[in-house]
């Protein structure tokens, strides 16, 4: 059998005219068939309820695509090969009627079925059932859901139940897209393959780990949806826990996909609750003022398009989280989100332990630990912090911080990074599931989530106020001062 | 009192008018004076057997250093600041008689005395008696020597014996330029501020090291001074040695020099002796024939002009050298160092161990191991060798060795590297001693030499021949691949 054998799929998409089909799926499959990797013979069934033509659909993919595709990216006989696997059918995704017909369409003989549903997460259970009722669940099928999978655990139980009903763990894949980054991946390889740091990857070797995913956008119209949510729910219930995971992990025996969600949960069951009397040294939630961004006036969040003034919605989340196992008992992971922040940036610093004697110069004392610092966005790649003797005659045995520097953009500078998305549909067609989200960790993280919500509630206290172009209220500094730490500054 | 104050100094160099003199001294003494390091007062009497008028010798140094010091970096006005800081005078160095005149120069209130023997070892002694008979020596001197110190344990003990009667050991400044070179002090930086490394620089996490000087010349217009000595002598006992000492020496409590010399002599002596028995896996000698070097044809080491067609010195040595201590049991450091190897280029690489446990592809379980490469020339700098996961949709987590890059040159781009015998001259202007060698590190070291020296003779075998060009004799590759590993070469 060759690759493009195992890989060779029917891939429904429900909700195919939407926005995450035109920002990130067709894209996504662009890029695919532009590598060489769609298998010959694989499909793409889009679906959606409005009547249209498939001339039409394939017309506004092309349309949308050239859009979307860097020009230098861009090839139309790329496009045409992919819009001549697309079919559009205009499908009721509630009524169980008109399911029976995407059997007609299917080569089940072939073809592992792929179901992408790019729809509300209220219709997930409504299609798998309508699916399984049409005898649509074949025995080689793949369900791609997205987030949010609920808005706490009990809500997520409800679509995670659904799901189950018909589907078994092993078919569903749910996306978190962090989880597609290169740099995140990244994180598995540069921990577990390399002991000069996976040997100090500990209590004893590690002070403490900030992860910082900041935002410069505001709400960008849609703030009905995003004020149901909030900061945590929408960024650190689902990305930053998974980036926590990956740092926090206990080596796992093997890279199967059990193996990694089996350890990534052990972290999420270790997770220090955060009790009502915690709260104000370990949880603090902001909210945006007017401010600038990039150099214009922008209006606070009351102020948007659309806002509910007496909104205390969170648009700025900073937690202290503590791991209470042998691993990292007494090292403080301090992680913030935020909308408006001064520029669009993820990243995370590990801070290991200085030597336990120090030689050189007092007043360089505060320079001397190691950082590992890994950059998510805008440019992928990772700087060591090492202390060097700093050049020049007059200089003596003074220390200088310099950074061992890899860039992934310039190292590997022919290579293209792919999407996040991309990789995650390869993924899916190559039925691994490393890179999805199993059910219990879904769970465990609301289930730690949904206490820092009841306790923001019980308290009545409203998010406080940080103005849009800086990085976040006061008392997300003091969260990590207090500590005798600094969020890290690249100087 | 002001930095200048400490530093002022009476330079006397014996030996001013010589190579040494003229390819390293007074170019650093230039390079001081540009950087504005010569303090004011500071003066500068050149000692020589013939009869010049200062004014000529002032014209040699000002001709000297415009062929020797780099057009960019030449500035004809320090040149005439520094040349008027220079008298000659000259002087029979082994007449007594002729010193007491030395004194006329002498400012002996306000300057240090630095003497700077650039003469052959054999009038260490007595230009130390000549100085002490004429009351040259001030409380306030400090003796600057170049090796050879000896050519063996007995005849160093000789030199430094008639050195000893007149000074004491905080008085002397025994120079391995080796010691001067940015890179190699920035290896005490290394260890000891960064515990990433500090924590990890022991038999526990590292498997292996190797130290490489390598030269592209061949023996250049010195064949007899060479041949008596050999490359052991002239590279192993000094150089060589003193790499591995900062490589392998335990923390020292602070940088005074005593402390950093206690833990290099502690390496020194817990060098494991190489018994005749030992010989064959642990050291090669090698001796170049004919070949080419940087695409021309070359002599061999017995056509070179003046050559003893019947000389066994060795041009080549490769040792595998065991410490017997508790930091570094188990772990060979693998040396080598020769002429008209294929470059100039000299480094060092430290192999970590691997992971204890292995989980990617297993055809790429040989990537697994991090290495720390620090290169001294030709142009300084380090890489750390790291595993990440390769890029590319296609390569699922397939690694790929990436290095982590710090390159003096690029780094600090706008400052200027000195050179070693500027930051060596300025330390024993500052009344330094920690760059320079102390009688027990040349004893111990000797002592070591000599039991490799004694058993070649003993065995009556030659030294093995390799190609000019090449990477020296194929024994000092079975010496390395025998343990199952290799020289490393950057790919």
């Amino acid at each position: 059998m060759t690759k493009s054998d195992h890989t060779r799929c029917d891939l429904m998409i429900f909700g195919a005219l939407g926005d995450l089909a035109n920002r990130k799926l067709f894209p996504a499959l662009y890029q695919l068939e532009r590598a060489e990797l769609l298998a010959e013979g694989s499909r793409v069934l889009a679906l959606a309820r409005h009547e249209h033509s498939t001339d039409d659909v394939r017309q506004q993919i092309v349309d949308n695509l050239r859009q979307r595709v860097p020009a230098e990216e861009f090839d139309q006989s790329v496009v045409e090969r992919l819009v001549q696997r697309v079919e559009y059918r205009s499908l009721d995704f509630s009524c169980c009627e008109s399911y029976p017909e995407l059997n007609g369409w299917r080569d089940s003989v072939n073809n592992n079925l792929i179901v992408y549903m790019a729809t509300p997460p209220s219709l997930y259970g409504v299609i798998a059932r309508n699916l399984r009722d049409s005898d649509c669940c074949s025995e080689n099928i793949r369900v791609v859901v997205e987030k949010p999978i609920g808005h706490d655990l009990q809500s997520s139980r409800v679509i995670n139940d659904a799901l189950g009903e018909v589907y078994a763990e092993s078919e569903l894949f749910r996306i978190d897209h962090y989880l597609g980054k290169e740099t995140v991946q990244n994180l598995i390889a540069l921990r577990f393959a390399n002991n000069l740091f996976a040997s100090q990857w500990d209590q004893n070797h590690i002070s403490h780990v900030e992860i910082t995913v900041a935002e410069s956008l505001g709400i960008e119209g849609r703030w009905g949806y995003f004020d149901k949510a909030g900061q945590l729910r929408d960024m650190i219930q689902n990305h930053l826990l998974q980036l926590l995971c990956l740092i926090a992990m206990d080596p796992p025996s093997d890279l199967s996909a059990d193996s990694i969600r089996d350890e990534k949960v052990k972290v999420l069951k270790a997770l220090r609750k955060i009790t009502p009397a915690m709260m104000e040294h370990y949880a603090v939630r902001g909210q945006y003022t007017a401010g600038s961004s990039e150099g214009k006036a922008v209006p606070g969040y009351l102020d948007e398009k659309g806002a509910d003034k007496s909104s205390d919605t969170e648009t700025f989340v900073a937690l202290k989280v503590e791991i209470d196992n042998w691993r990292w008992s007494g090292v403080p992971f301090y992680i913030r989100t935020g909308k408006r922040l001064p520029e669009k940036f993820s990243q995370i610093v590990i801070h290991f332990k200085p030597a336990p004697h120090y030689i050189f110069d007092p007043d360089q004392k505060h320079l001397a630990n190691n950082k590992l610092i890994i950059r998510l966005q805008p440019d992928e790649g990772m700087a060591l912090k090492i202390l060097t003797k700093d050049q020049g005659l007059d200089k003596g045995m003074r220390l200088r911080q310099g950074p061992l520097e890899l860039s992934f953009a310039e190292t590997f500078a022919k290579v293209r990074i792919p999407e996040a998305y991309e990789r995650l549909l390869w993924e899916v067609m190559k039925g691994q599931q490393y890179l999805f989200v199993r059910r219990d960790e879904v769970e465990h993280a609301w289930r730690w989530i949904d206490q820092i919500i009841t306790n923001w509630q019980d308290s009545g206290e409203p998010p406080k106020r940080y103005a849009a172009g800086g990085w976040g209220p006061v008392a997300s500094v003091a969260l990590i001062t207090r500590d005798g730490r600094n969020w890290y500054e690249d100087v």
